[in-house]
């Protein structure tokens, strides 16, 4: 373990890195991080800061202010992601409206803002007022009949491919990485892996504006995987403003996981549904400390959109309206949803009611199916066909894209089928064993809209695999706490159902497919093969490549730096004894042997570089040796090469190692990288090794 | 690790180990488990029936049975959780009206039975019917008037105090570990020790029939956390029967995981709390799978209780009761979340009404207090400081006991005054600043009973430091889903308020207090420490105890065993180079030569033992050579003695590990066991080292 505090000059050896070098401590694209080391540089730090906050009243303040950081670092990303998404709300629903028309009184307000503000509209005619002005009234002089009609058609769709263009040239000019929902990539730099720009300013900007054009176009998908991105965006750059967080990788990963449940919390309001999809789908090392944050930074996302809201209601209750705004983009659903009362006017609730009726007009239960019923079964099964084609299609597309909405519609249109087949079923045959008991005639015992509900959790459960976390948000969305146990039995069974056919989600699929290095805690590995199976050399290739403590010359050293590109050199007592006792790091080798060459007297090439405490025994006239014990790591880990496959994979998942050397009786015999671990669990999958992206 | 697949022959080496020897794997009683190895051991048998299940259709049909077993137990622990808390549901209510009186035509019937199957009762006067008699109507042909009262009331106090002392008396005679909530010991096992017979049959019958007696007794105290220890009780009992859960104590502790969820799920009807709880408060291993069968065992235990709960209601909803029943031990706080209705006869409710009023008589806002609310107010302060003072005092006795009513019901107390007090302020100065902008006079604009809510957990909070289970379990047991701001801002707040006061919430206090060997996850260990300075033996002891790869014989070792009492010993090449090779169990020792001095010829005392693959070269006429190779662990874990104590106490709660060997340049230097870890943390922390009770 490199420590930071040694590098940073604590001070009981004196050589020329007390002071630190720049760029120490970074890793670069593509690479993963150490974990173990991250905690242990921020545990330095913290201790750093502990002990200077006796020496001052000031450096007191500073440690308390360093030890409230994280909530401050919450309460800004739950701030700027609730305003955000609301920014984000209002814009889709403006541009949606535009498709149709524009308000003249001010063009910035949308048809329904438009016709609420003026005063000429009755409360039954709401959607008409004069000021709102379809584009067919406004361009030529006849506002009705067919030719009008189609003109709104054209240039309504005309709108829709304008702005699904922009979109896609957004993207592909200025920001590649803004397209997909973003949370397998998220996943993947959770784990610790290192995307330079994926979470960068320039990305959150073009996908909070491309995010808006594709959702106002009326393409197949949802907001709610782009906004966990945008908000990880947030995260990331209020981390860049604390230095604990924007010089820690690993610290940083806290905040990122953080920000993914508060985008959550926005895209869905479910602030608890937020916290656990972050626990449960996204985040790799999630401590309790994490836990809480997140919970925070939920808590005052959902309050920051529920406070800029413009549609905001008079309720006592604070979260009342959003069981149904995010319908706003799926007004499909919430129909869908939706129970029939006397007075509902969708096709779907066309059933025949007895004229005779003594019951209450809002409670008709156990009524036969009307023609319209049947023909939205119809349009239904073929919206549903459609509606699966069209959304694989859109999923593919290189737009932001979230697979959430368009899920549970599908979901919820196959349940509403089952549930207006069941109830029919009911109302025909109440002498059936199944509904003798507890459906006699006049009985409401089947509601179509639940059974739509649960056909949306379940087909939400089946892609994504979530199950508790799908749980709370669904019923964080419907307010449909009294329906827990046919959600959870819908969310257990489609797992099952869906594990049958493979186990991956549909992220780890997105991983796989993108060759992304991710270590997935939810893989079993349980091949028999040992640690000397895997590491490096394999047998017949040339020796590992080490350092020894106190024989080399720095020219040795920048020949064996050259000639390879590892990322780092285990050092042993001699090529002989092959006793280990450290590791050091590709980087802070070069910028140490160059840092000393700039500004150590008498280092030059022939001088002996020496990792042990005090300088070896060196013949007269020699040149100045060099101490480079501060960047060895005195504590790197190591297994031996009988040590099971299993245990080095649940090694490296649990502590977060970059590498780990491997000994037999105190020898060291090779090295295995993460990369060698991953590349391993492919071939043992029968999948191809190479296909991981990895520097 | 000493691989299970290698002891219990898979046959590359022929020796008499072969056969698996009894009580191979087990661990003694207040020994602490070593989580690599158990889950080392499993992989190992899930191989061996992976491999085996392609040998004929019935080893195939095995493997699923074992694949599906996990589930299967899931479902028995859900069935006989749900059922107990029925019973003891069922058994509390008759139980507190015998208190009151008997009922003549079926003495099993509680008071509300005996009424409802009366057919002589009217509705308005459910509660009385000649078949409830008082004990003063059947002990004395008086029955009305004061000493029908007194008797009465003193009946009454002698059945509560007979209850308690039964319930006392049980608990000390036949199982002191069924006393306490039991979450504090749960949660140490769940960690990894072993407590024999915590979770035995005995401990599940005494401590059901103990809880009946404390709560109908009218004890301060709550049937939830002795729920949980029920809970666990029927996993322990369940994962008994499968030797997939009874022979590794690690998979078993993943089967109480969940265990401990289905408690929580039936005590409050809260299956998704119920799996927070556990992951949040409760468990130490929690990987995703447990994550899934909680919720399983969760779902199942919900469904049971509510199937075999003879108050059930006629609604489609599966679990409206649900924000009830719980309450209907606790009326008092139910009472207290309460709305002010017209109707209600509360004297919490004694407001000032508008004779003139014109609103409908269900929404009365904004009135004056009425002298009941003052007294009320008077009340409600008296009993919230003597339900703190016998809560504490119930909570020290040796008696099955929950906190978290009796912590609701004080935080409900105090909220209640809280509401009515701003409630007030609001009526009396609406012009105030805070009030002018949403409380205009007429408008309802503070809900005394929310307050309460809010209270409730936050008291709740505060005691247990739960925040997510906890917003999630009040709005599962109040239905509020739409207070979950409040709440989730209550438990935040009263997390941070309670932690300035110290970081431990009453579970981990009273481990602390037993001195349990817990190694929590919530306490970060920021102190400079190396290995070296926690390893056996320290500087000037003997030093440290080590077995050679070939050069001991029988009787050596035996005399190291004899002598020595520690758990297992390094197993080095020779004295003198002392470089590791592995280490191998005590216990594993012992019963290897016991087995090889009975059943192999020419194994005498001085017998030399070897590690090593091949037996060393020996004079002629030496005895016949032991060969263990087979109990040693090839790959036991090391550190070196420069690795920061954080790291090592990182790699201890990750990996779960009971020891690890500390080692320099390949070089044995010593060992850190999990009690010197422990012993080492408590130090650090000013605390008594000793206090741990460890064997």
């Amino acid at each position: 373990m490199v420590n930071a505090g040694d590098m940073n000059g604590s001070g009981n050896l004196m050589d020329f890195l007390d002071e630190p070098f720049p760029d120490v401590g970074t890793y670069e694209d593509f690479h993963t991080i150490d974990w173990l080391r991250e905690k242990s540089r921020d545990t330095d730090r913290h201790r750093k800061i502990t002990s200077k906050s006796k020496e001052s009243i000031w450096e007191f303040i500073k440690s308390l202010l360093d030890a409230w950081s994280g909530w401050v670092v919450m309460l800004l990303i739950g701030l700027l992601a609730g305003t955000l998404a609301g920014v984000i709300d209002l814009a889709v629903d403006w541009m949606t409206d535009l498709k149709e028309g524009v308000c003249l009184s001010a063009f910035w307000y949308s048809h329904e803002q438009c016709c609420w503000t003026s005063n000429e509209t009755t409360f039954d005619d709401r959607d008409k007022c004069p000021q709102w002005q379809k584009w067919s009234e406004l361009l030529v002089s006849q506002s009705e009949g067919a030719s009008a009609y189609i003109l709104n058609y054209f240039l309504y769709i005309m709108w829709a491919l304008c702005f699904a263009f922009l979109a896609v040239s957004l993207v592909r000019v200025f920001a590649p990485y803004a397209c997909g929902s973003g949370i397998p990539e998220i996943k993947t730099i959770l784990s610790g892996f290192i995307i330079r720009g994926y979470l960068g300013k320039w990305t959150l900007l073009i996908k909070t504006v491309t995010l808006v054009l594709v959702v106002s176009s009326g393409l197949s998908l949802g907001k709610e995987g782009p906004l966990v991105h945008v908000a990880c965006c947030c995260g990331n750059f209020f981390s860049s403003l604390f230095s604990k967080y924007s010089k820690n990788e690993g610290k940083r990963r806290e905040v990122l996981s953080a920000a993914a449940a508060a985008g959550v919390s926005v895209a869905f309001g479910a602030p608890i549904g937020g916290v656990l999809f972050s626990l449960e789908e996204v985040s790799y090392y999630f401590p309790l400390k994490t836990l809480w944050r997140s919970f925070f930074a939920a808590l005052v996302a959902a309050f920051t959109l529920r406070s800029i809201n413009p549609f905001g209601n008079s309720r006592l209750v604070l979260f009342y309206v959003e069981y149904h705004t995010p319908w706003s983009t799926s007004e499909l659903i919430s129909e869908l949803f939706n129970d029939c009362g006397a007075l509902e006017s969708s096709q779907l609730c066309d059933y025949i009611n007895d004229p005779n009726m003594t019951r209450p007009v809002d409670d008709i239960p156990d009524r036969p199916a009307g023609p319209g019923v049947y023909s939205a079964m119809w349009q239904l099964a073929l919206a549903l066909v459609f509606k699966i084609v069209i959304t694989i299609f859109t999923f593919g597309m290189k737009i932001p894209s979230g697979l959430f909405i368009p899920s549970m519609a599908v979901g919820a249109m196959a349940g509403r089928m089952v549930g207006i087949g069941v109830e029919q079923l009911a109302y025909h045959h109440h002498d059936w064993i199944i509904f003798r008991n507890w459906c006699r005639p006049g009985a409401d015992c089947v509601t179509p809209g639940l059974y739509a509900m649960v056909g949306a959790a379940a087909c939400l459960g089946g892609v994504t695999r979530m199950t508790v976390s799908l749980v709370v948000i669904m019923f964080e969305l419907t307010g449909g706490l009294e329906y827990i146990v046919p959600l959870m039995a819908a969310a257990v069974t489609s797992k099952w159902v869906a594990d049958a056919f493979g186990k991956e989600g549909i992220y780890e699929a997105h991983i796989h497919l993108n060759g992304y290095p991710f270590l997935d805690v939810k893989d079993e590995f349980t091949h028999r093969t040992l640690a000397t199976d895997v590491m490096r050399p394999r047998r017949g290739e040339a020796p590992l490549s080490v350092l020894t403590q106190d024989s080399m010359t720095v020219e040795d050293v920048e020949t064996l730096i050259k000639e390879t590109d590892y990322n780092g050199f285990p050092v042993v007592v001699s090529k002989d004894s092959e006793r280990l006792i450290g590791f050091a790091q590709r980087r802070e080798l070069i910028l140490a042997i160059k840092n000393a060459r700039q500004r150590q007297d008498g280092v030059v090439s022939n001088s002996i570089v020496y990792f042990t405490e005090d300088p070896p025994e060196l013949p007269p006239n020699s040149p100045h040796p060099l101490k480079l014990r501060r960047i060895l790591n005195l504590s790197p880990f190591t297994v031996t090469d009988h040590t099971p496959m299993e245990t080095v994979v649940d090694i490296f998942r649990k502590l977060g190692l970059r590498q780990c050397l491997v000994t037999r009786s105190g020898r060291l015999l090779g090295i295995i990288t993460k990369k060698d671990v991953l590349r391993h669990m492919a071939q043992m999958a029968n999948q191809d090794p190479e296909s991981i992206m990895f520097n």
